[in-house]
């Protein structure tokens, strides 16, 4: 799906919520653990409990790859659900990935085509050729890193350059790359601050927004700052949903907290038609 | 393995040849293609016919991710092959992995608990707690992207900051994080003018040398610049020797290659005991 009916989803569901799959098996409900693929169940549960109060999945690659051929099977099963019974529900695959030009085509194979996603997170280290490959895919969104919500940001991102900030001379630059209308951005909650900003930079793109519940970023803060005329954010939310709860009742907690953000939004979005 | 164990292979098989399986299925030779897994027979035919030449073997995720689950597992399988029948030949994911805390933990359990991985490539954009989970493995490594060999390395890596470039501030930065004595960095042989000034600034390291071959660097300018007391360095090479041939001799065309890098590897080596 592209961004345009992304938009329309979260006008029609008055959410810009987007549900981050960081399915660790070491805390999902243990009442799962008997099951014979029990990330997926529960993937599958938690999606089929809150498609209502989202409009995104992001799907973390780590949390799969740590459990190896069967982790990532459980990955393709969950991908493969999203886009055979909900299709307008826009999916993310967080990988990180950036390579040299044939690598980075074969990532872009292996989550564009193989996977269906209809986009990928990037890391813009190595420039220009390393996320080319990506952005010539029609329809597919590519999620740059731009300001992240760690600590560990402060380390590179903020480095005064001649002109201003890396985080900034990566934005700019990346606006100068073919089929850069197929750009996002990953910038965090924690550092809302800096969304006004980035937003002057790239009026028209959606930015995608961590931080929010664990690493204790605020929704109102981000939107504030960051909205535009077609809303153009994404705000994640993993951990404060997925393990709100940890017994048989855990979906009604999960909805709970899912609920009460999507509430908050709805409030904010009372004047998008 | 350890480094130590690296550099006394490197003396012992006078050869700092790293061989990088980025093992494209739509490039091996066809009479492979009839195979059941033909990515995992081209990678254990190859490592059979090399392993006298070479000290490491990369593996480029990106050509097994191109492929789903299915891909991931000739990746096991290539994996576990080498460490049951080669413990002595170092090995890499190639997997240029880096993200908040609790992800890179996973990306670290994936590599090198799942995997058994003696080392991974990372990138350095999010900062220090991206790096961090993994040099908290003892006798693993974690090799840093520095300077890498493509074109848009010059994007960002060459930003001037206030003190020097945006490499320099990585590599002198990441010096300081805790376990860094267990980084490596990649440092592309297109640009061997720098290896130099890297090696001043990490004397004790491994450098990852990728860019030999198909991307044009040399190896006598990388060693000339770059060879430390205990050699400390990897030079990949992944397509001229994989693709060398692709007929039913194509181990043959790819010993021919390897063999030539090996020998001008032995004539630097020379006055190393």
């Amino acid at each position: 799906m592209d961004t345009k009916l992304l938009s329309s989803e979260i006008k029609r569901k008055k959410s810009f919520l987007c549900l981050g799959l960081d399915s660790d098996l070491d805390k999902i409900p243990a009442h799962l653990l008997t099951e014979k693929d029990p990330v997926f169940v529960f993937n599958k549960m938690l999606i089929d409990s809150l498609s209502h109060l989202i409009v995104a999945v992001k799907i973390n690659t780590a949390f799969y790859e740590a459990y190896g051929s069967e982790g990532w099977i459980s990955l393709e099963k969950t991908i493969n659900y999203l886009n055979s019974k909900f299709p307008n529900i826009f999916t993310i695959a967080d990988a990180k990935r950036g390579d040299i030009g044939n690598t980075s085509d074969n990532y872009a194979k292996a989550f564009f085509n193989k996977l269906s996603f209809d986009s990928i997170t990037v890391s813009p280290y190595m420039g220009r050729d390393s996320i080319e490959p990506f952005l010539k895919y029609k329809n597919k969104n590519t999620i740059l890193l731009a300001l992240t919500s760690n600590k560990g940001s402060e380390d590179f991102q903020f480095l005064k350059t001649q002109n201003s900030k890396l985080f900034e001379e990566v934005i700019i630059k990346s606006k100068s790359w073919k089929g850069s209308k197929n750009l996002m951005y990953v910038v965090g909650a924690t550092k809302s601050n800096h969304i006004k900003r980035i937003r002057n930079l790239v009026p028209e793109s959606f930015i995608l927004v961590p931080g929010v519940g664990a690493q204790g970023g605020s929704i109102v803060d981000v939107f504030t700052n960051g909205a535009n005329k077609d809303v153009g954010i994404l705000i994640n939310s993993s951990r404060s949903i997925l393990f709100a709860g940890n017994g048989k009742d855990f979906v009604t907690k999960s909805i709970e907290v899912a609920h009460s953000y999507q509430k908050d939004m709805e409030k904010l979005l009372i004047s998008y038609k």
